[in-house]
This record gives C-alpha cells, sequence and structure tokens, in this order.
C-alpha cells in the first residue's frame, strides 16, 4: 500500500495535527510525520516532495498556519495529490492560513480542509488511497456506520430525556 | 479508468466550470457532467452520490455559490472523494462558498479548491486518479514540464525587453 | 397546535441550543428536540423534514456550525417555515455558520436569526404558530410587556444611583 | 387570508425587491409595499408595526441597506414575524446591512434571509401564511416540484449535450 | 451648561460605559445615565431623543452591541448630535455593532467612535459642548498637556532603562 | 458663526466630498476647503490643526482614503471636534479607511460618519454648530421635515401604484 | 551600487507592476525584471534568491496575487530584504494575497507594502539601498520636496477655487 | 554601524515589542528605544524622525495597534526605511493594526511586517543594515543556519518517535 505522509510546518503544530496520525493508525494506513518548514528548511522540503512519489507515497498532508505555504511549496514539486491544513490561532483566528492554503493558482491545486482539521485531512486521504483498496473502502464504510449509529443513539438518549421531563 | 463526475448546483455555473471539463478531455479521464442541487434536487444529488462508486466514478466535482452546501451534501453520502468548487460573485464574493464548502464537520472532508478554481479542482481529480494509472500519471508531469517551460520563456522574454530598454 | 422541532447537528450544541426548549415550555408550546446531522444522519435527516408537516409539526429550528448546511438541508424538503440558527465558535467565531445558513438559494429560504441565538429563533417560531392561535399571541404582548417594565425598572434604578452619586 | 407587507427604507430599493411582490402575486397573497424609514419617517414606520396585527396583516417583509435597522425597528413594535431582507450594495457588499438585520438581540428577533434575498423573504412569508391555509400549502408544494422538474430538464439537457461531445 | 446623556441599550452595557460618566464629571459636565432600548423599550428611547433639546440636553451618548440600532434611533428624533459607542464582545467581536451604528444612510448622521470606545466618546461630547465654553475648553487642553507630559515621563524612563541595560 | 473646515487627503477625493461643501452652502456655515496630507505635507497638517480653533473654526472635517490617518493627525493637535471621512474605494471597499478612522486610541476621538458619507459629516458638523445658533437648528428641524415629507409622497406613490396594479 | 531586482510570478502581473521599474528608472537604480513562479519554476526561483546577494543585488521585489507565496518563497532563500507586494483581485480583492505575504512566520520576515503597491515597494528599496548612497538619498528627499509642493499648489487652486465661488 | 530604533506607541506595548531589542542585542546592532505616540506626542514623533538620519539612525521600527498611525507618521518625515509592526488585541485582532500601517497611499511606503511580529521587524532592519556591514551580513547567514539545523533536529525525534510508536 501506498504511504501517507504528514508534514508539520513547525513542532508546534503537532499536538493539534495528532489526529491525523490516529487516523491513519486506525485504518492500518503506513504514514510517517515530519516537520518540515517552507521558510526554515525549504531544501529539505522541496527534497520530500520531488521524491515522495519514488520513496512509495501516495498521498502528503501538509500542515501550517499563519501565511501557510507549506501546502503549496510541496504540491509546486510532486504531482501526487496535497491535502493542506491551514492551523488556527494567530491574529486572525486561522483565516490567513486558510487563504494561503486554498487560493492556489492554476495548475498547482491544494486540497484544503477546514481551519484545524487535521483528522478530516487523514480520511481524506485514506478515501483517496481506498480508490486502489478494497479493505480501505469497506473500512471507510464501517467507520460512516458506526459514526452514523453514534449519532442515531445520542439521538434517541435526548428524545427520551425530553419525553422525560415532559411526562 | 474510475470516471470523474462534475455536478452543478446550477446550469448558472456551467460556464464558469467549464474548464473541469476541459482538464478531463486534455487527460482523456471519461468524465459527466450533471446538474443537481442540494436543495432543488436533493433526492438526485444524494441518489447520485450513494451510487456514485458503483457506478465507476471515482472522484466527485461538485461547484456551487453562496451557501454552497453541494460538495457536502454530496460527500455525506459516498466515500469517494469529493472535491469543491467555492464559485465566487454575489455580495461577499465567494467568501460564503467558501467557508460552507471547506468547513465541514469531522468526520465528512471535502477537498476544497480556490474560489473558482474548478480547473484545479480536475488536475486534483487527476492526480487522485493517477495513483493507480501510471499514464495518467506522466501525463500531470509532461503537464508540468510545459508550464514550466512556458514561464521559463515568458521570464526570457521580459528579461530581453528589459534589456532593450536599458540599451 | 402545531407542534416545534429543534434540530441540533451535534449534542455538543444541547447546552447553546437548551434556550429554545426553555421558551417553548414557556410558551406551552408542544416541542421535540432530536439530534440529526445534516452530513453523519442525511437520510434520518431527510426523512424528519419530508414528513414533519404531516407529522404535526408546524415550524422546524435547525442549529449548527461550521459549515451549517443542517438549516437548508431540512428546507430542502419541507415547505414549513425552517428557522436557522449559526452555532458560534471555532476559527471564525460563526461567520462560518451565519453565511452557510442564510445565503441560501432562490426558492429555498431559512429565517435566520443571530449567531447562537437560540432563544430568539423559538420566539420567532411562537410568533408565527401565534398567527393562528390567539392565546399564544397574548402571551407574546404579554412577555413583552413583561420586558418592557423589567428595562424601565433598571432605567429607574440607574437613574437614582446616579443622582445618589451626584447629590 | 392575513395581508403581507413589504416595507422598503427607501423607493431605491423597490427594483431589488419587486421580486418579493411578485412572489404574492403569483401565490394570491394580499400584499401591501411601503415606504418607511426607521431613520427618516420613525413614528409612521412605528405606526404601521403597532396596528398591523389589527390592520390584517400576518407577516412583515423589511428591505433596507447599510446600517439596516429597520425590520429591527418594526419587530420591536408587533409580535408578528418580521422577515428582514439585507439590501446589498456599498462599501460592504451588504456585511453591514446583514449583520445589522441578524444581530438582533434577545427578545425581539428578526427572521433574516440572504443579502438582496426579496423573493425567498416572500416564499417564507407565504411559507409562514400556508401554515393555516390549506391552498397555500399545495401551491407551495406545486412551486417546488415545478422548480424540481426544471432542474431535472437542464440536467438532462446537459447530459446530451456532453454524450454528444463524447460522442 | 447644557448637559450630556449616556443613554445604554442593556443593563449589562453599563460597566464598559463607566469611563463616559467618569470623563463628564472630571470636566464637571452634568451628565444623566439611562437604560433605553431601541427593541425593548422603543417608545422611551423615541421620547427621550424627541424631547431631549427642550430638555436640556446638548449631546447624546448612545452605547449599544450587536445590531446596534440605537444611536441611530436617537438620531432619528433628534437634531442633536448623537455620539455612537459600539460595544465589543459576541460572535463578530464588535464589527457587528460598528457596521450598525456608523453606516448611518444620509440625512442621520451618528459621529462613531471606537469599539468599547465609551471614554473618547465622552471626550468628544466635551469638546462639543466646550465651542460655546471657554472654561472646559480649557480643560481640554490641560487635559492634553497631562497626557502628553505622562507619555514623555514613559519615554524618558524607558530610555534610562535602556541605557542602563546598554551601560 | 464659526467656520467649519473640510480637509480632503487627496485632490482625488474632491468629487466625492463635494456633498459636504453643499451642505454648508444650504445651512449658510462658511467653510474653507483644503487639501492637506497626513503623509505628503505633514507640517502643514499640523499647522493648520493647531491653528484651527484661534482662526475661528469650530469643527473640521477630514476625508482620506486607504490608511486613512487624516483625521487622527488633526484630531492629535486641536480640541475642536474632528469629523473623519472614510473614503471608500481600492482592495478592501473602504474598510481599511474606516477602521483607520474610528479606531482611535484613549484621548483622541475622531467622530467618524460612514464610508464616503461627506454628506453627512457635514450635518453632523452642523448639528454641533447648531448647538448655539439658533437658525441653524431650525433649518436642521426644517430639512428633517422636507425629507420626512419627501419620504411621505414617495410612499404615497408607490401605494397608488400598487392599488392601481391591484385593481 | 547593488541591483534591484522585481520578480512577477506570473507576466499577468506586468502591467501592475510596471510602476516600480518606473521608479528604478527615475532613481537611476539598476535593475531587473524576472517572472519566477514560486509554484511553476519553483526551483528557478530559489536558485535566484540562492544567488542574488553574489549577483549583485541589494534588495528583492515580489508580486503575486492570491496565496501569494512567492516573496515568502523568496525570503526563505536569502538574508537580503525581500519586499512583497499582495496583487488585488479575484475573490478577495487582495485580502488572500496581503495576508499570504505579511503573515510571515519568525525568523523569515518579508517587508509588505500595500495591496497593488509596487510603486511604494521601489521607493522602499530606494531608501534602503540609500543607506550607503548619498546621491540616491538627495534624490529621495527632493521628491519628497516635489510631493510636497504639488501638494500645496493643488490647495492653493482649491481654495481659490472656493474662495471664487464664495465671492 | 548605524542605529536601529524601536519606537512604540504606548509602554503596554513594551512587553510584546521585546523581541526585537533581544534581536539587535543578539546582532550587536546599537538600538534606542523610545515611547512617543502620534496622537499624544506627536511633535515629538515627528522631530524623532525628522532628525533620525542625521542622530545616526538607519532604519526605524514603529510599533502601535489599533488605529495604528504611528509607523505612517513617522515615514511621512523622513526617507530612512521605517518598519511597521501592528500590534494585535482589542476587537478586530490586530486588522485594524494591520490595515492601517500598511495601506499607506502612493510616495510614503511602510515595510510592514505580521501581526505582533517584533521580532522579524528586527531580523528585517538587520537584514537592511547588513548591506552595508559583512559581519552583520555573516551572522544573518549563521542564523538561518541555526534555525535549519534546529528543525532538522526536531524533525529528527519526531520520525524516531514515529518509528517508536510504530516497532
Amino acid at each position: 500500500m501506498k504511504k501517507a505522509a504528514l508534514i508539520l510546518g513547525s513542532d508546534s503544530d503537532l499536538d493539534k495535527a495528532q489526529g491525523a496520525l490516529d487516523v491513519f493508525r486506525d485504518y492500518g494506513v503506513p504514514a510517517e510525520a515530519r516537520i518540515l518548514s517552507a521558510h526554515r528548511t525549504p531544501e529539505e522540503a522541496a527534497a520530500f516532495a520531488s521524491s515522495a512519489r519514488e520513496n512509495g507515497f501516495g498521498v502528503i498532508l501538509a500542515a501550517a498556519g499563519m501565511a501557510a505555504h507549506l501546502a503549496g511549496a510541496l504540491a509546486a514539486r510532486t504531482t501526487l495529490p496535497v491535502i493542506g491544513i491551514p492551523m488556527g490561532g494567530g491574529a486572525f483566528g486561522g483565516l490567513d492560513a486558510l487563504l494561503s492554503t486554498v487560493q492556489m493558482p492554476s495548475g498547482i491545486p491544494v486540497a484544503t480542509v477546514a481551519v484545524n482539521g487535521a483528522k478530516n485531512a487523514a480520511i481524506l486521504a485514506v478515501e483517496i488511497l481506498a480508490l486502489s483498496d478494497e479493505t480501505l473502502s469497506e473500512k471507510l464504510v464501517s467507520a460512516r456506520e458506526e459514526t452514523h449509529a453514534a449519532v442515531l443513539k445520542k439521538d434517541a438518549l435526548l428524545r427520551e430525556r425530553i419525553k422525560g421531563e415532559n411526562a
């Protein structure tokens, strides 16, 4: 199976992005995590992206805040799908990171998820890898069914509670 | 090869989204285009998404404006990767469509591209399909090389022009 | 009397939306509360809305945050008035939820209230139901008079306090 | 049948709000239109709202731009449902009108629709009046079915066109 | 001397607006404070503004948050200068109150100060009253000189501290 | 009578600010207009403000766009009331000018009006000058009455038109 | 004298950035212009920045729109001062370009000017180069004096015009 | 060596701006810090800027919040490069300070850094001074290399941790 990469622009983002690694573990997707900065270690970031396909990666997640160039800088050097995770916080709550990540010019897309959406980024990566992996695909359906059942259960509990209060 | 779907929330978005169909044609990716509204034909939209995988689709593009629910509504009914294209215009220039598309809750990601980024959405779809299609992958690399060469040529022309002006 | 429904996109919104249930109790409006997600339980949400009129509901409140599709998804399947409550918080403080709720396309309106305005949503629902219920209508007038009197009382206290300080 | 009122803050808004009057005519809802400004004719606006219920109105639409106080000023003097239409344009494209209309304090709700959403405001008014008018209710369902059919037809045309291009 | 009025839309704004009363006391400007809501006690608010001039007021301050209509509602009923104080907080941090206060239509101005700028609103009121009161005018100049001296003193302290660190 | 000053940051703002001069002429307020830039002629701007009171001015209007420092720079050098007019246009439609004008620090208020609100700025100036000028005060009341009558007339015309269409 | 570089992310920005080249010509600063994209020709952009100092450049201007990574990408590879010019237009009018350019992480600054501020970027570059070039420094002062005189002249013309109208 | 100046609009900004002084100390750049307000001590601020060049300064940093006029006011009186630091906080999180600082009119640039970016402002100042100081230039390269090495070390630690977890 192709590997997933989680690239962090700073080690301070690790806690917020941990959810992505948890998703990969749950789905059994081999994943590697790196701290590679578009601004502080640009050559290493470029080298990682340029060789990612031949190194067995199928999808790259990039989490960065503020003027979040990381996802775009990686996407510029690979034709693998790159998923951008705008990290929130700071003076603009994450609007700077969102716009810096999603507003890519023609030719170099970044698949952007919600601000601080590390978990969803990983699920999207699994959806992409699942296109050629039937087992992953089935796991995705199961996870959806579990989520579905969990919401139904909470719904039932609420209905009972309300009924009790009205009785 | 798996097919790509381009779903439009309204036929008024067709012109702005045509670039996506052009990309699919250039890459030889079989594609279907539909007008399916999350609000005006919600059952048909839901039915399309629910059966998209078994109907041979590998990726779904959804283009919608304002309170752009289309991509999220489709993503809620499939585990295929769904790419959201926020359509610009109106009172907020596309900020409403961008936030409505990208800020998805945990569990149901939408891969969001730039406002009016139909062409990039299709390139992202090709990148996804290329993971299991070596020919597509090579075409992507060629396209990047062509873009690269085109920029270098414009750069050379500019340098000559400036040199001429300075001479 | 027709019933009111309060639909929550997530059980995490229950505390913030409790004010709506309190209003319904105060006014003696029969109400039901449900957790139904536009993304995690879309079929159940659709089924609820489709059958809401025949099940005795007269108005539907929908509270959701981020890319808040819930109110729009319900409105797409019923011609009952649907009141949207954008839930605040997150990276954009509720702007995402507000725009996702209010910027509905032509043909499918959502009656949107302030961010976190659960109580006002319920009062709006009572105003709607009161059109064919004289008792409710009188209760609304009484409530306004009580609010009016309470502000006058606070005004009087402030004036006295200031007078005391100036004396 | 109860009447609908369309209150304009300025006669310059008449063109953008005409869609609301068209909807009322199509549905056979008796409607009156007024120009009443929260700032230039505040007493007349207040008097209208205070006596609207006894004058046979069931719902009030208020369209205003910039610091759009009109809907709130009317809502402060009636317990009828008041629907606010933020008018777009100017330096902020309508954000000022949207926030001035929707962010009402606790106790005095305004049912807000999209910027320039006059037509949707009228449909929302019809939905409200239809709660006690079976004919209106059936017309709403018919209108939805027509919209639904129209989208399906456009969808079919697009599919044929694409098929033709691919053939 | 003409009096100043401080009108609060809610008693919850009293703490944030207290600075205005302090300024009036410091300058010896007779001031009254009222809680009058544009939405909850609209008649009382209107009555206050309509008779403010004949009751000896020369300037009116209005502090309100969210869809802050208070200043505009008062300005609509008097030709006295009305100073609007947008109160911050909530989902939009005060942007809603600022736009609702400042974006007044032609003919009915509101002199708007910064979000939570109660103190500055009172100083502006003093500047206005000082046009026909030489004593007030001199006090304003003295206050500026005190502020000026205070900044110079802090500047001197900082320079000494830095010099000490560099020594 | 004290004079009013209209200071423009650039001659390109003259057309948009002409409405202020028209208001002063209509009310018979002696007014002077100047082009004085906070950035290009800072000494002249400072000198004007410093001597404005002794030169017979009672109120200063300042119109500027983008990083609109003009009103604040003048207010820093006078205790006369300074009215700021944020000029719209450019990349942010006037939000930059509004925030640069209104968000003044404690001690130095600027009375800010709507973006491009030159006419309202002049009316506010007249309201201020009218505090010690009974004739001006009466003219303000007359102007309000004219506006009031004009709206009532438009209202009557609209009602007739609608009645005609319904007949 | 050290050279200035003007790097454009796209040849479509050339017209808007031409003002920078005009400034350099006026001041006699040797300048080169390049089209180098952070996303389409990332290696060439990196190579330019890495060798800029040894190639005789003293300052680099970078003009780009949308998710404007260009200035940051160059700054990551040189310790020369890099001046970022956010290019306006598109769905967000330039807010995306501004935030992508200015919100750089600690350690890698970009000196950002106004949206579309190419001319000011060049003047800033001249100010920087003038620190070790007395002639440039004098030219800057002369240019300021010319601007100053031009504003004074426009001011005089306006004063005369107004005097004529009042006469 | 030319000196750097750090001008604070208020002593309350000292803590947030301390990082700039630390950078100057680390690089051995002689620096002075002042509290000079564009609004409270405008003459002193103007005098500082007017004489900064002859007093041995080569670059000026200006840190201010809200309607942050300080950097622009200084830039208006010197042709030295002025670096603006928008201070965050308040109702708009720093957007007001950013726009007030960066959106300068043609002719008077301010080199703006990120909100609260005092440290980066100082590094930018060092980059400017380093153009004519080889030692500073080498220190900048060393600092980049240290940062580079620090990120690589954190990257190595993360990779080991992940490897350990996967083992």
